[in-house]
């Protein structure tokens, strides 16, 4: 048996079809129809780990059949069996690189490799006809691990992307915070950013999403003081997860965030408080 | 019979529920599974559109029953049948404002008392103890129409948003564009904007999604050009929706673009293109 370099098909088999698909910010309830049928009709079910972790993406998947109320809509044993029975399970773990610095050179070597070495892993997949479909938290496009696979096989082969809701969609939705309207700018800025640039930007903008928390918090705390943001300021942890959270920033006594919370600065308060909504 | 004042329920009927249902960008099956559960518990569907339209919201539940790769996965005839029988629509005309300002004090006026009549028309069926979904296209929360009725009942009944895909996220989906990843900056851009403060942002983020097209599509492209990124935008218009279309703006011959249509930036490109994505 021949296989392919450069993605053709094996011999005699059509090439497959490559799905990225967005699950959502973590409640099963919220996949897309799109993206049942997409998980529905997969052979191989592909997903980014840690190391020895069953990944969000893969999780968010385990509570699918759990969700009661979805399942009433569904044909009798359908939500169970979402899943192709015979399905490939094909986990991508991250390389351990947590203790090299971003910007070094090995860390980049390390981890071009790893998505070189997991887009050849779903090529082979595909070019023996099997349908992939990639599981990535919220929606691929938008900061998610997918994208590093679908500019490496899109080109070669057929590839569609699901959308999903994101985790800030699904964060400003559970705080029941109106984020932007009308003509508002919106800026979505990752906390990692340098303290000055971030007030910069926080006085820049009408209504801004602060990503990648974690340690953080401390920082986005005075860069919102100083912009005058913080009294409008929304810590969300863990949004439409089970054990999510929420409180006003001001109201939140420590600095502990985990990786998976978002701070919201509405847009629109203003004319909400002076009542011309 | 006594009708309440201030939200209170009808004597011996507990108050209703609130819903705020996200549709997604067009294709219905970009519908969340908890969107369609919402719409499928509601007694009354209550949508947004111009006086004599169906609205955009509603016409994305009728093509509903019609996507046929979803329509397996339901009970025999539960997908046809999604919406209760017996349900109340409840259509909110927007009144005849094109002429008029935005700015204008009468528009203001015309809007501000067409939103608390819609809230009041809502709120009398909560008050009858009946669950009333509110469609809203993509996300509610996100510049959506859906925000003007929940400031004004949320504090009085129960409430829960369901979010929905944005239309950016379906653009940039079906585009097969990665938007931003890592450390990049996204920042929201209104169309309407004054040229040379658009060109001003655009010139200080990274990736940029321009919202409200329209007309103001010559005025763009010359900010785009002026900032060094009209080599990358992509132009799309009716994302998701059957007749979507898309291509690189600079390609794009007329100045001519509907309503629906966006600009994406991505924030991304270069480093697709220098290899070390």
């Amino acid at each position: 048996m021949e296989t392919s370099v450069g993605g053709a098909a094996l011999a005699g088999v059509a090439a497959g079809r490559l799905i990225g698909v967005g699950t959502g910010p973590g409640d099963p309830e919220l996949l897309t129809l799109k993206a049942v049928r997409a998980l529905a009709e997969a052979d191989v079910l592909a997903y980014f780990a840690k190391a020895g972790r069953r990944g969000n993406g893969r999780t968010i998947l385990d509570g699918l059949g759990k969700a009661d109320g979805v399942a009433a809509l569904f044909a009798p044993g359908q939500m169970a069996g979402i899943l192709k029975p015979g399905r490939i399970e094909l986990p991508l773990y991250y390389p351990v690189t947590v203790e090299i610095d971003k910007e070094h050179d090995d860390y980049k070597g390390q981890i071009t490799g790893f998505y070189d070495a997991s887009a050849a892993s779903v090529a082979a997949h595909l070019d023996a006809g099997r349908t992939v479909a990639i599981l990535s938290e919220g929606d691929p496009m938008f900061y998610g691990s997918y994208m590093h696979l679908h500019v490496r096989l899109a080109g070669r082969y057929a590839a569609e992307v699901v959308p999903g809701v994101t985790a800030m969609s699904g964060c400003w939705s559970l705080a029941g915070l109106p984020i932007v309207q009308g003509d508002d700018v919106l800026s979505v800025l990752p906390g990692t950013m340098d303290e000055a640039e971030l007030c910069r930007r926080l006085g820049d903008t009408q209504a801004a999403v602060i990503m990648k928390v974690g340690r953080n918090l401390p920082k986005i705390r005075r860069a919102l003081a100083a912009s005058g943001k913080l009294e409008n300021a929304v810590y969300v942890e863990r949004g439409t997860m089970a054990n999510a959270a929420m409180t006003p920033l001001a109201d939140k006594l420590t600095d502990e965030a985990p990786y998976f919370s978002l701070v919201l600065v509405p847009g629109w308060s203003g004319r909400i408080m002076d009542g011309s909504a």
